[in-house]
């Protein structure tokens, strides 16, 4: 079996901007610091939340030194380096790993859709150029290709290809990867809305943006998995699917930002062409957050 | 709260034809009793898996009969009584109510695509002629009509109509059910590679033509789920998920006969234009068997 | 090449229903005779716009024999016989024939999706029961299942099947189609949306419930085209595409009954579940209507 | 009506790469001068066939400069400057503009799905940077959004937007675009297969990658449509049918540089991930070019 670091609740931290469309790093540190600090089992800047596509390189690399540095060993850390070019991928993940990164996450970008052949000489560049090991990360809505099990499965013969995170919210699709892949391999979800669905399969963490937001019904969900108790997990799901649901739907950086400075949180600003949620969405947010049992003595921060 | 008559592992049989191509009311009423020996908690006849649409309306009511003369009253039966025209749905249900059903099961047939109006007033319809309960039945792929968890609401308001049957295979449908329904309506799930998924996320119970293969098994998942014990029904849903979805892929009635010849059982023939499984197919079904450990015992029986 | 009886606007007649919700056979013949008068090319009872599958044997039986009655030979006829069984259609596929039908169309019902052998099976079982041409009729939206056209090439295979109806809506399968079967196999368009995409790709006729309301328009476009003036053809789309899209979107019985009532003919009544257009769908239709240069003048039928 | 530039054979020529990766604008030129000197009614560098996404920023600067320069004013120019962000949208569109472009194209690339607000705001904060006319372009494929006939129309509010490039692939849509926006707003067609229907549903040009292969055919097929000549253009279509559908299917990029060099021209390399056909691949174009009668007779320059 392979050796996985990472599991339960695995943060993804949003990417801050300032009033000048700069990246804010002294408030992304501090976004972090809450996402550790609320018992997050892992810290993932550089996602899709954290809009990697939408930064520069020098701006990539102030993020994965700035998270390092904030973690500072607390909890392993898993640094996107996605690219659309091989030759940038390999750039960041040296980069990653250089900087004292415990793994990073590859998606397969692709602009042209990918051949099975073309991904895996994509991986097997990248991983043969770092020593830390690999999650390949299947998300067809974002990457617009998707990776079928027999794919993932050739991935899994690179050495330092250990994990699988899989989004495509079809449950059915990691009943296949456990089958296919067997009980040594670990796969991750990203899709929030199948937290619940997903630890019943079998899935060893789950990625996800909603601690930004919830973060204790997020662990006390994984908490309740690992006691093998499905009524609290069950319950604990439905206090936040809604909540999960909304900020997937609305677009994960958007909706977190509303939802921090509805917890009188700064999340600063978003870069263009994002825009904040409109006044109607904010207030379904609030709403969702006000049904939410932990947060509802929270009413007197909302604006 | 609606009282809820079913639960737990609600059981389909194959209509089995002889070699005339008529239905064999002696054969179906062996493997009904076979199901009801097995240990599952309600008989559904006239589901898909019985070909409800290709028969006459005279074999219907055969049919009819005689489950609830094998049953005698042991589990409570679920009988389909779905139509292409509300004239004809009427006439089977009060047929179903006469013969003694406990319930009946209607799925709103679309051969074009029905508005919600059309769907609410045919229940209202046939819900008015009849007193037994009714299970709404949602499966966009067989129905071509997709009823929206707004629209199940609808039906619920209807008296008689006090179960949902949702068969989308998207367990983030039957989040919504719960959430839009609350606790109190009881769902069911239809898709047969959902059944861990789906009592994860609340179902009351599972409609499936499984048991006519492997009841112990399927049994043995819920009532994992009852006594709270996720990794035994995880461990459970892992040995049987490879023939649930085959049986779904190659078609129900298919893939039961053929499995039931290899179990050693005779499941007569099918009404054209529907032929067996090939020679593969049914190759590929006898090496899932035989990896179930019930099964396996069984090697000798296998031609 | 094949022999092709049947060229340009292949007209389908709706089956009116009269207030006790029997078919209106008298009225029927009306309806059929409209459309002959008006100039289209064939008549094609019991269709999806005929609402075969909602009717009784003995009402199809009716239907075709009044069709070849009122009809008598003046064009051809294309009598629907589709069935979920084989049994079924061969009994329809002979009634139509010794009724003087000039060629059947049969489309593969699925409520079981049919594999590719199923298909052949079916066709070829009862293409020997007959004598006259069968057209195979592809529309995965109501059949359930999508004929490839390699699947339609190995049915062509059966000497009497010679010819194909396509309704997939997807103009790059026509392309296909005219590849694969070569220039001598005629193929007919029934996605009224596509009528001058599919002309301009070489369709031999267009299957359509439009002249029900716009005859004049649908012939004129027919005829441009064989005068191989793409212009004007361009132009006498533009002039009926609305309502074209108008009567697929809301269903072809219930958008041709509300416009023969626009235009102060009698179209019967419908058969449950099928309930009439709102109100709101009819004063858009009647819109639509009246921008339609040749009935503008009808603005006082209109009510 | 807005004034439109470009009609007919809009030409997207490749961007070549050197053995060590970097792109080749020596061979680059050359590319571009084929496709003026053939008959190419406008240029348009920067596209998904050149790689657009693929390029740093200085590498798009030589793209468009090198264009500019080797087209010298004897067709229009059309050049790509999407870019996720608003920001370097706005950038590059300038450095377009101060080029000589005669004008620019716009998808709104969406990691993260935009809303329609967030598109027309950064169509209309580029639009207000620049002086010559915008394109907007819709392609969900690629861009992972699809913009409605409505949204469309709000751009074309935007003074400089002026017209509208679709590639969904459906047909139905430019009859929407055309009845929506009007006869005066030009809609061209980016979808190789569609090039028939889309000429035959009024669209004033083809925005297409093929004449890298077969100008010829390309051109002519435009000519007829312009004569009215429908019969001509459907039998030139149906020769150049297959090689537009391969060059789509395998990948613009990978399919030219394939068949430049089957046709004795250097095609240069591709950029990683990307990689060139297969040999099987290779082999299919061979013979798909084979049977264009006029490419038959480079019988000889083929490997």
């Amino acid at each position: 079996m392979k050796d996985n670091l990472f599991k339960g609740v695995i943060a993804y931290p949003i990417t801050p901007f300032d009033d000048n469309g700069q990246v804010n790093i002294p408030l992304f540190k501090r976004l972090v610091e809450r996402l550790v600090i609320s018992g997050s089992h892992a810290i993932a800047p550089l996602g899709s939340t954290g809009v990697l596509p939408y930064l520069s390189d020098e701006e990539k690399e102030a993020v994965t030194e700035a998270t390092i540095q904030q973690v500072s060993g607390r909890v392993p850390t898993l640094v996107g380096v996605s690219n659309l070019t091989t030759e940038k991928t390999i750039y960041h993940a040296r980069f990653a790993e250089k900087s004292g990164a415990t793994a990073v996450m590859i998606i397969p970008m692709s602009y042209w859709k990918l051949t099975d052949d073309e991904i895996v000489d994509h991986y097997d560049a990248v991983a043969s150029k770092i020593s830390i090991p690999i999650m390949a990360y299947n998300n067809p809505a974002t990457s617009g290709v998707d990776m079928s099990p027999a794919l993932l499965k050739r991935l899994l013969e690179i050495p330092n290809v250990t994990m699988i995170k899989e989004s495509t919210g079809d449950i059915q699709r990691m009943h296949h990867l456990r089958k296919e892949l067997g009980e040594g391999v670990a796969f991750y979800n990203g899709s929030n809305p199948l937290a619940l669905a997903a630890f019943s399969a079998g899935a060893t963490g789950w990625c996800t943006a909603a601690p930004n937001l919830i973060p204790e019904l997020n662990i006390a969900l994984y908490n309740a998995i690992q006691q093998n108790d499905l009524e609290t997990a069950q319950s604990l799901f439905y206090q936040q699917v809604d909540l999960l649901k909304f900020i997937v739907a609305k677009g994960l950086p958007r909706a977190v930002k509303a939802g921090l400075h509805l917890l009188g949180e700064d999340g600063g600003t978003l870069r263009s062409p994002l825009k904040p949620l409109t006044e109607g969405e904010t207030e379904e947010l609030k709403h969702i957050l006000l049904r939410i049992p932990e947060k509802s003595h929270l009413d007197h921060l909302f604006i």
